[in-house]
């Protein structure tokens, strides 16, 4: 059996996912939905998913551009066992899930509030079993639940610090700025504390965040007080067991984001991506019981096979977390 | 038979060049060689392309890093029919091919002088038939050689001017900058006039550059004052008869560099390369007799199919540049 | 007898022309209005500029921050003899100046047809006499006619042609992008070169542009057939008996427009601004009767000194534009 | 009588330097000293500062300029009182100085070994008095003492972070990227910690950094365990009777490090320059006895009034820290 998934909003995210689920084996996308008549959807076209509008504005312009229409988002609505949506943030389409009686999916931008059930592979897998609603949480949570959860669940952590170094736009939008300037995010703490704690309440976590003229990746400066004194290396180990996080050596000419990128365009990673938070194993250190990390995370990327575990526990494909990830992983050629 | 080819220096180009050669039927990589143990030296042992060293200072370096190396560059050449050399310019390895008496080609950073035969695969593929010493012309002067050749062969060019708006380092290069300047280039004109010419001496060509804080692509614009006046029409279709030209369309979304990348990246090609030259359909004009437009040079990969054409006509593989292009592009998945 | 002049948007250039304003002998800045409460209305009072308000949304805020306000917008216009209008183009104020009987310059951001007269000092200074509505035109349009008009007069010109490489954004504007790419303005020509014409219909220009990931100055590529071949030196010396044109040289470490705007801060210069154009003495070369040269728009302040001038011609106070361009450049300290 | 002051390298920090000196009643510029034949030694003796040779070298160079050279670097030595040291760092001048007997203040770039004496005017002035040696430490460091010290004085702090988002480049700087990326600064803590403590060995601080593409300012985010849990409105009335710190508001519409500069062009500060360490006051916030604040820092000016203040304590002009700030600050126009 394979689950359909329909995905709605085919731009940054939901192009990668649908994508990724296509790379699964028990699951098949059958049907991307989009508004306007970009080239992403004569791409979807050529890649041979099912195009849904979504809207009935830009019909004449999809026949224009001889752009396939298989119908309308309702139709993939109703076909599908679950939709992931992928439109832009507040887009408020939750009723029109309902109405469908479709299970969904939701990206980072939303809010906890919209399912009640915030989501991470490794952290809260199983809250997502059989959940008709889930929200999987932004790059950025999704990075610091990566890498923090394990010292989390091994170690335990008296507090978090973490300022968030953001990159201000993705790599393809043109419209936004800043071109030279650091502009801080003034409300303290950032919503990035409290969004990790929307799936792992106990961590004690504050953060700051500041926007910076780069498209490339994130990248945070982590500190964390260690209920226990460990070495560096047992904090590495660590990380060498935990899934989808992934050294770097600076003395292996890796010492930026950019080269980070640079290795995942000569891995043959499609489009470049990163599915695996980064950490640079010569900027890793334990001093006195405080750990000094600092991890890069790709924005467009990261979540992508959290998508995919959260449609396998949704649709009770798979009852733990870790055969999910493995298969996700495999699946998309994360080692 | 399969030429056997050697890359002398494996970074920017040359890894991109390994992977093209890789993926030809008449020819095969049989080592690539590289002074320093990065991760690109590591990336190359897991591909299965042999690696030798360059030099011995880094000896001890590979072998802590546990990168196999297959001998030294002395006996990469005497294995090798032909090297690719992409190594920084002004190396010096023109005596070090002559000794070994293996064929060499070389890239655009080198003066016309060193081999005498600048070559483009359109204009003069024929020149390098058989010949021992080819120069490939630069991404900037590929790309004019790619838009300007078929209109001067079928419709004739009374003067061309150009300006280049050049990005100022490659994506992964962060040392390099400016980060907030343009920067002229005050010798007029520029090199890249002479270096068009160094392949079409018949070409009235003038250039100027600037140099501007991107990292994505190279971008042209060109002035044409025809020897006839004809649509714009008729000079849209020239181009859509030219091999490794593509266009590129505003309404599509496509408005930008960052957005000819991101189409790139979309579309599956290997690293989000794009070696075709893009041209915006929407950006082009005949008024009056002159022709305007705009083209973007991906500065990294563009010359890349070029290599390969050029290692064809120089071993004598091919005597028909048609058909060495042809076998190049499907090899390439260069449409 | 001094000009009363009030100005109406209290901006990026209505505060440069409030303080030029003041520091001439024959006009004085009666008030200037703004709509909302930011810093920018906080130095208007610091600086004794009465403050007027544009709007009575912000009132309160006004009253809150202890910002004081004179009186409304109308207040302003009753008083003044002449409006220079630096609200965000298409505000469409044009009716309530003309209900109020005071004459008004715009800037280049509205189109010609607002007035009908667009405006530079050098080229037609006299037409502006008297007049009651007059569009200074844009910075690059000042710029080109600042360094084109002078051969215009006095060589004669067959063509130019001029690529602008615009910055995107002003250095404090951290909305706007693009943050890494360039791009192309796909309209051909673009409109710097009929709004040239707007000024001096004789010459036959054609310009293309490009916007680039910074935020200091404009950049222009000029390429001009002479209607005479003459030396480069013959060219630079026009230059020199033109005023607000500045040469400057890379053999003095000048060799960007970072540097430049370097220049203009460590000269001293008001908010480090550069009124005059910048020409590269060392990026300009005649060759078989063609100029190539490249400029530098500081864009934020090159139409302060046009703007002056424009108020004395229509204001009936000089009739001689060299009279008023000496008065004005020896008051902004313009060599 | 006035203190004799000898300024050896006149670059981004010795020409700001040069006129704060220049701007005191106490003490005067006998001389500035530099290598090369740029704009800036032109500006020199434009500004009638006397321009000593720094190296016989450009001698010619000079010469050719028709820049006034009114002796070498020893004469100035010789005559001067005090010489303030900008030249690169690790240019060894220190046994010259030696040589000659005079009093010599280095900048930050030196390490505390240097003089033995790292200064800051609030922390550490007596110090320095008559003292024959001096290091003002980095802008960066500088920038932590100001906003660190009072609360230290007043409060006491269990533990500071900092993370520092650096600017690559000085604004004129067009050599050094990166363009688009960001770098961590891999060495746990980086050097701006210990260097807070060179000046004040009690404050328990850690830092980290990381470059980012920009050219404005230095931005800290800074946490801060009080020793004593108070509000935050203490923490502000704090920095408020603190020199040298000043606040801005995001609500009137100061939210970057970009409209911080706008904001210090358009005061009409020298240069466009902001001496103090700028704090945003709805960016600051103590949450359960841990303090949070963004703090940004103008790299090129910050440190120009503690040389002024280093002065005067070595040349026992003034005995009194609290003083010589207040001269200093009334002098730059520092409120």
């Amino acid at each position: 059996m394979s689950v359909k998934v329909g995905i709605n909003g085919y731009g940054t995210v939901g192009k990668r996912i649908a994508d990724a689920v296509n790379q699964q084996d028990d699951m098949e996308v059958i049907g991307v939905a989009k508004r306007s008549p970009t080239y992403e959807a004569e791409m979807a076209n050529e890649l041979g998913y099912p195009f849904y509008a979504a809207s009935k504005d830009y019909l004449d312009a999809f026949k224009e551009k001889r752009i396939y229409v298989a119908g309308m988002l309702d139709d993939l609505l109703k076909a599908a066992d679950i939709i992931v949506d992928c439109t832009p943030k507040k887009a408020g389409y939750k009723p029109v899930y309902e109405k469908a009686g479709v299970k969904a999916i939701w990206q980072g931008g939303e809010k906890h509030e919209l399912t009640g059930l915030s989501f991470n592979s490794m952290a809260n897998y199983s809250e997502a079993y059989g959940a008709d609603y889930v929200r999987v949480v932004s790059c950025n949570t999704t990075g610091l639940l990566r890498t923090l959860y394990p010292i989390h669940k091994n170690l335990g952590m008296e507090r978090v610090t973490a300022v968030m170094i953001r990159r201000s736009a993705d790599p393809w939008d043109t419209k936004r700025g800043p071109i030279n300037s650091i502009n801080p995010v003034l409300n303290i703490p950032s919503h990035h504390g409290p969004d990790v704690q929307s799936v792992v309440p106990e961590i004690n976590i504050q953060t700051t965040a500041v926007k910076v003229p780069t498209t490339l990746m994130h990248l945070h400066s982590v500190i964390v007080d260690l209920k226990e004194d460990v070495s560096t290396k047992h904090i590495l180990n660590l990380w060498k067991n935990t899934p989808r996080v992934r050294f770097f050596e600076a003395s292996q000419g890796v010492d930026s984001t950019a080269k980070i990128m640079e290795w995942a365009k000569d891995r043959g990673n499609l489009r470049g991506d990163l599915n695996e938070i980064a950490i640079w194993k010569d900027g890793t250190q334990v001093k006195e019981g405080t750990l000094y990390y600092y991890q890069a995370i790709h924005q467009e990327s990261d979540i992508v096979p959290e998508n995919i575990d959260a449609i396998r526990a949704m649709t009770e494909m798979e009852e733990d977390n870790m055969k999910s990830i493995e298969a996700t992983n495999a699946a998309l050629g994360i080692e």
